[in-house]
């Protein structure tokens, strides 16, 4: 599908008339509009994500443990049937955050019927609004995950919506910052190594305002990195937020005359109207979600065209539910959707079943690597990557993998 | 000082030119404008707000412990020279987010010079940005109240500021929802009880948009409230998120009608756009900030008159010194401070200290109650309620109360 963002031009000028959420440094700017209305946007959000019908008794859920092994840390659901689905969680954030998991989360869910899952959600959001974030967002992904596990006869992707994609293109995320071009080229190479892969992601600016080390490092890398992979590879950048607005723009130019397919997080991700300053000004779409934790800043955020490409994260934002949600007012918009991928271990798999129910994905996904952590057994997929760079989606029940009991079974239930 | 927020005043159509940060429900509306620039802005955020030259050496942090005894969660810093700083933190939180202070938190301040506090909570913020929220900034504010504490021979607000008021005029804050307005009316009566209160707040609407119950209780209650309590009693509401933009404006002209003080949080605390649609449309100023997690959007809330009243929470805001920076930038742009008070316990102390050094304060200051959980001693002031409804604020070293030994005593480090 194609990007629509400039269907809906508008002029505006940014003088004394102009809109306040504009940046007031940087003259006239060209105002780009989806063409959606706020009434559209909210009926889509009204719409059920989990599919009831699919499920003709209640599931009851008797058990819901968060477990623990070194920094592991599963979900595990059972139902009364004895039904059982697991989350592997994000460790990097669990590790910190099971507290809010066991004292805030997990009791909305205990004795209550799967089949309202959402109405649940929606009952811990308003007795844990306050917390709005990733803090509370990935435990409640967390136990959202394990639920859509193999508590159905169904793949996570058939409870909330149809296969649009069997199988998802890839792109390979590259993490490298701190090195000199020539270092970083070198290291993107390494990394890249003998897969197959059409598209590229990698790191410009320095996080969040940090400052760039070593200077200059962005402005070098970005032609090097096309001249490096040449034409056909797909490029992406992410800055982090590490730029300004009239930085970002400056640099998106740069990735413009040299046909980068888009520009993550120009500006720190809370600065909405920069955000969208950025996206107007700018021919490249600009990319971002990854840390919204609203989904009611997202609404503004696609019906205002401030991205053109969104990309929630299961786990940051709170499960594959919202993450629908999102991504559905994003297609009514013309906007594409593809996750950020979080969650080492299993983030891959989670990041493919969301990808594999949407009509408007980007033309590629993020991957990080495959977990190299535990044992398991795909049936329906050899969860590797093809020779055009995609990987098969799994098609069994919940996740579609059957992860080593042995390993499950060293984990211990998490108190706080 | 006066609100003046009437000051700068321009017409917007919400047509197909409008500001796209505008519901598209409500017809034409005035915008209304601070006069401040973002520029203007950034100048003051960009200004220190401990004060170093009160420091003539490093004051190096040996150690940062938290502490817990049952549900009571104290943070307590030791310098090299032997100074101790105690925060007692806000317990109904710290009990899911210790994790977070333990592993993300603490490690940053150990080994450091108390005096570049500024600079380390920045490091912290750069190294956990992801978790932005109340989950990252309670942990914070925590160790941040601390070093703040009697590890310097100067009052929390000296550190920080200048004394503006030495005294804190007080309204009581009602927590009462679920019961018809006339019993609301006995409860509210009951709760004031003969403290001389100039000033009340109470609670209308259902808490973020969960329903009101009983249907019609907020219409009864604000003229009720006005003719129980009399003409001379400032009044203020609070409707934790409950309306819509629409709703909103509609309640907000009667409590026009019965000269209400200001209306808080009248939606959700992240419909920005709605925030400021209600401002600019209503007479009565609006109020807000209790969740705002980010000063860039405290920044934008500010520049825009969205919010008449700003009401960062020492607490849920990541300490005094972001606190202050709302605060200063509030008070460039005509805008009034007052805080939100969390914490049971020792919560209303740091309100005081906070508002003792704000030149844009409001006229009255949330009170939720004393503390009555540990025993405490104040030599400078006897953290009793006069006759004006106001009490003074403690000028000794820190917080300026000494708490029992023993109660501290009592307490384990607690570990994650």
């Amino acid at each position: 599908m194609k990007i629509n963002r400039r269907n809906f031009l508008k002029k505006a000028s940014l003088g004394a008339a102009g809109s306040p959420f504009l940046l007031n440094s940087h003259g006239n700017v060209e105002e780009k509009e989806t063409g959606i209305t706020y009434s559209q946007l909210d009926e889509i959000l009204s719409r059920p994500v989990l599919k009831k019908e699919l499920f003709s008794t209640p599931v009851m859920i008797e058990q819901v443990s968060l477990l623990r092994y070194g920094d592991s840390i599963l979900c595990k659901v059972v139902s009364r049937d004895g039904a059982e689905g697991i989350c592997v969680s994000n460790d990097l954030y669990m590790t910190s955050l099971y507290p809010i998991f066991v004292k805030r989360v997990q009791p909305f869910f205990i004795g209550k019927d799967a089949v309202q899952l959402e109405e649940i959600m929606r009952d811990v959001y308003l007795h844990n609004y306050k917390l709005q974030g990733l803090a509370l967002w990935l435990p409640v992904a967390t136990v959202e995950l394990a639920m859509l596990g193999k508590i159905a006869d169904k793949s996570m992707g058939e409870l909330i919506g149809d296969i649009h994609q069997p199988s998802i293109p890839l792109y390979l995320a590259n993490n490298n910052r701190g090195r000199s071009a020539e270092e970083s080229i070198a290291r993107i190479q390494e990394h890249v190594g003998e897969w197959p892969f059409k598209a590229l992601k990698f790191k410009v600016a320095g996080r969040m305002h940090e400052g760039e080390f070593p200077t200059g490092r962005s402005e070098r890398l970005i032609p090097l990195v096309r001249e490096t992979f040449g034409d056909e590879m797909t490029l992406y950048t992410d800055a982090n937020g590490g730029y300004s607005g009239v930085e970002a723009i400056e640099i998106g130019k740069l990735m413009e005359e040299y046909n980068y397919g888009y520009f993550e997080e120009p500006v720190p991700f809370d600065w909405y109207e920069e955000t969208k300053q950025v996206a107007d000004t700018l021919e490249i779409p600009v990319a971002g979600g990854e840390q919204e934790p609203s989904l009611h800043n997202f609404r503004w955020l696609i019906k205002n065209n401030a991205l053109q490409v969104v990309q929630p994260d299961q786990f940051y934002f709170g499960g594959m539910i919202p993450s629908v949600k999102v991504a559905r007012m994003a297609d009514a918009a013309g906007i594409q959707c593809t996750p950020h991928m979080s969650g080492p271990g299993l983030g891959y798999l989670y990041m493919m079943h969301f990808v594999s129910i949407l009509p408007n994905a980007a033309l590629f996904h993020e991957f990080k690597g495959f977990n190299q952590r535990f044992e398991m057994e795909c049936p329906t997929s050899s969860l590797t990557i093809d020779e055009n760079g995609a990987i098969k989606v799994p098609t069994g029940p919940g996740l579609g993998v059957i992860i080593d009991p042995d390993f499950i079974e060293m984990h211990e239930i998490v108190k706080a």
